[in-house]
């Protein structure tokens, strides 16, 4: 961490250009109503204009369109909220665990680790496991056999990667078990959340492609494809061998079922469960409106009487 | 833990007062059906008359209006189910845990533990932690370093408590990530269930109060604030800087999205999702009503033609 | 493991019949489209015809009905999925953690454990906890006191059995907690996914019988009972006192509220929520019907003013 910087030092470094006085000094990022005279924050939109007014920030960071919205000293960036995240990068570490292997950790002797591998208190990394340059498993990450994470991949803790995917076959009333002898392959720049869980594969691998970043208590079945730089948000759900497309983004607590597609650049909506494949980039929602119970009780009774007509 | 009382000692410890013999001695609590000739039940409605009718148990507690639904000995109390909590309290234990830090624990040395603090095999509570007085985590709790827990607050297994919260910002179709610098604050008497997540917040604090019930398979996005004396039921979540007042009910699978405010005395049904501020008291509800499969095809057709039309 | 096998072999072990050269040697099984000249795959239906022509397996296992759809060697089995999940078994192990436990796993002097139990590295198996033959626990897998596993038991990495129940009280504004004094009953040959919480009974117990398989990330409220042969996709909830029938099937993501009854025979579709009893066995269904949001929004739109009206 270095110590304050200047808004013209911060350009130098960072781009954008400063509006106001460029050897304004500031020593960490705030949010508008929680900064004081060291802090530098953001403002994203007319949403929080109350807050910047009453702002006690030494500077802000906005965008072009914003920047006659204040008179403070400020940072003026085309993608604001981009640029503020790289401006907390440079006060704040983005890991806050050191390199190395905690004594309390469980490691295969046949498990592979970079260099400036962290992995915390309590983990469990099996046999044959890799796991790239500068990876961070925070405490109690569990890594079964055979699964590879890439570099500078950020697991945190709780998570479960490679566990038995849920495979099971029906025998006369019975269920038999399907061996899962798949993997799991996490590519570089991924992010788990804690207490999220990814199945290794029934046969073939599961694959998380570079730059995902998953939220946490997701749930990944087996032999799903996660395509690059895909973000999810916590608690949803994606069943096994879904096939999800690069650059999507999905909305927490979604649920996706199994054995579809979705293609790239497909925005899905928070709670909505895709229950067939999405072959065209575009936003996808559904989601029952809530509203208060006497209302949805007469809405919901409506519907139920329509699925029994003509029954 | 006492040995038998009669249940003229109860209503001495808890008030209420008895109906039939004050000598009857009982050894433990019970459920209707379970109950034997040592044990004292309770009977909360109409619903389980012919249980009470039934029962062998030694004597029950009920409610004023049902004081002539049996002629068991009774224990009459205005919050028949609050006292019989407290009854069952005077038998069992709250927490079956020793007070002490198990050696399997990892506790970075600059955490601050109270008097009676409870820590169970392989915690990992991490640097600058407080956890107050008389508090409880069972096994393999992580706690992430700064976090602050009150004074006798229970948390069960497998709970992640400030992990990093998803904050994310888009640049060029690359995800940068947002350092989370904030921490989690927990208040006094709250409790968090077996794998519940809550997560550090970005820049100020995320905030349970006093009096929370969290239960199992939680997630608590970043910033959010949980009003005093809330209990949320299990797999609820609870996106990023949701702000949820005080005496709230949220049913189990509920889903809050984020940046929005939930009045004080709000209560939402299970499997809601609440994508809009509720700034009155009263019961929210949204859910799909479930049917015959043939009978929901038939309903669900209907909307998605609704929704084509005049499109 | 053996090594490889004669197809003739196979049907000596498993059943079934040869078409095609009985002396074809197989080593492993694969997927149609990963599968080598020393695989044997499968082949389920026509929606993989495609697969089925280009595969470079040596062998594929088939029902009667696809069994002229190849040219090649092949199984002709009633039931080829089943058949193929136990070809599988005779190639891998089900399990693949070693008998014994691991030195970092902390097992109470008072549990008891059966011949060949296998305790992995982390885990914390409480006070009088009693695990049967032949079972699995993976890393980290919490056990709280009292609670009985059966034998073949598999449990998976974060899994937590017997955590309270969330049994709380509403006394003038504030929750009294009710001991949760029963314990988790988990049958012979069941299957616990990872990070799956089963809470313990609030008096009596919570009951999951033999052969019931669950996914990841379910939760299991207390005193629920889940009839034996069923099987739950993950991220499902369940509420406390749910009593689920034998051999149901029910879809991820889906959730079972409390005090109800479901009877044998039930398959609830994935992300349906179940408020009521279900007598009579079929398939029951409840989810809002995904589209593009501008699509959905005019449904919603109509769904809340038919609520509203004569309102």
């Amino acid at each position: 961490m270095p110590g304050p910087l200047t808004l013209g030092e911060i350009v130098q470094r960072l781009g954008g250009r400063v509006a106001g006085a460029p050897d304004t000094l500031v020593h960490q990022v705030a949010s508008l109503e929680g900064a004081g005279a060291r802090h530098i924050s953001f403002f994203t939109g007319s949403r929080y204009r109350a807050q910047l007014a009453a702002t006690r920030a030494a500077a802000v960071v906005l965008g072009p369109e914003a920047e006659g919205e204040t008179r403070l000293p400020r940072i003026v960036a085309d993608n604001p909220y981009a640029y503020f995240a790289r401006l907390s990068q440079l006060f704040n570490p983005l890991v806050v665990q050191q390199p190395g292997v905690h004594p309390s950790a469980v490691v295969a002797k046949s498990a592979n680790l970079g260099a400036r591998v962290s992995i915390g208190a309590g983990c469990a990394v099996g046999e044959r496991v890799a796991i790239g340059d500068d990876s961070t498993l925070y405490p109690r990450v569990v890594v079964y056999p055979g699964c590879r994470i890439g570099a500078r991949v950020i697991v945190h803790s709780g998570a479960v990667i490679g566990a038995d995917g849920f495979g099971i076959a029906e025998d006369e009333g019975r269920w038999v078990k399907i061996p899962q002898i798949g993997t799991v392959r996490i590519g570089d720049d991924v992010e788990i959340g804690a207490n999220t869980t990814i199945d290794r594969g029934a046969i073939d691998d599961t694959v998380i492609e570079e730059g995902v970043k998953l939220d946490n208590q997701i749930q990944v079945g087996h032999n799903v494809r996660i395509g690059a730089h895909t973000a999810i948000a916590g608690c949803t759900g994606i069943a096994g061998s879904a096939d999800i497309g690069r650059h999507c983004t999905i909305g927490g607590a979604a649920v996706i079922l199994g054995h579809l597609r979705i293609a790239d650049h497909v925005n899905i909506s928070a709670g909505t469960l895709i229950s067939r494949s999405i072959l065209k980039p575009g936003t996808y929602t559904g989601v029952y409106p809530f509203d208060e119970h006497s209302s949805w009780a007469r809405a919901a009774a409506g519907l139920r009487r329509k699925g029994k007509k003509n029954g």
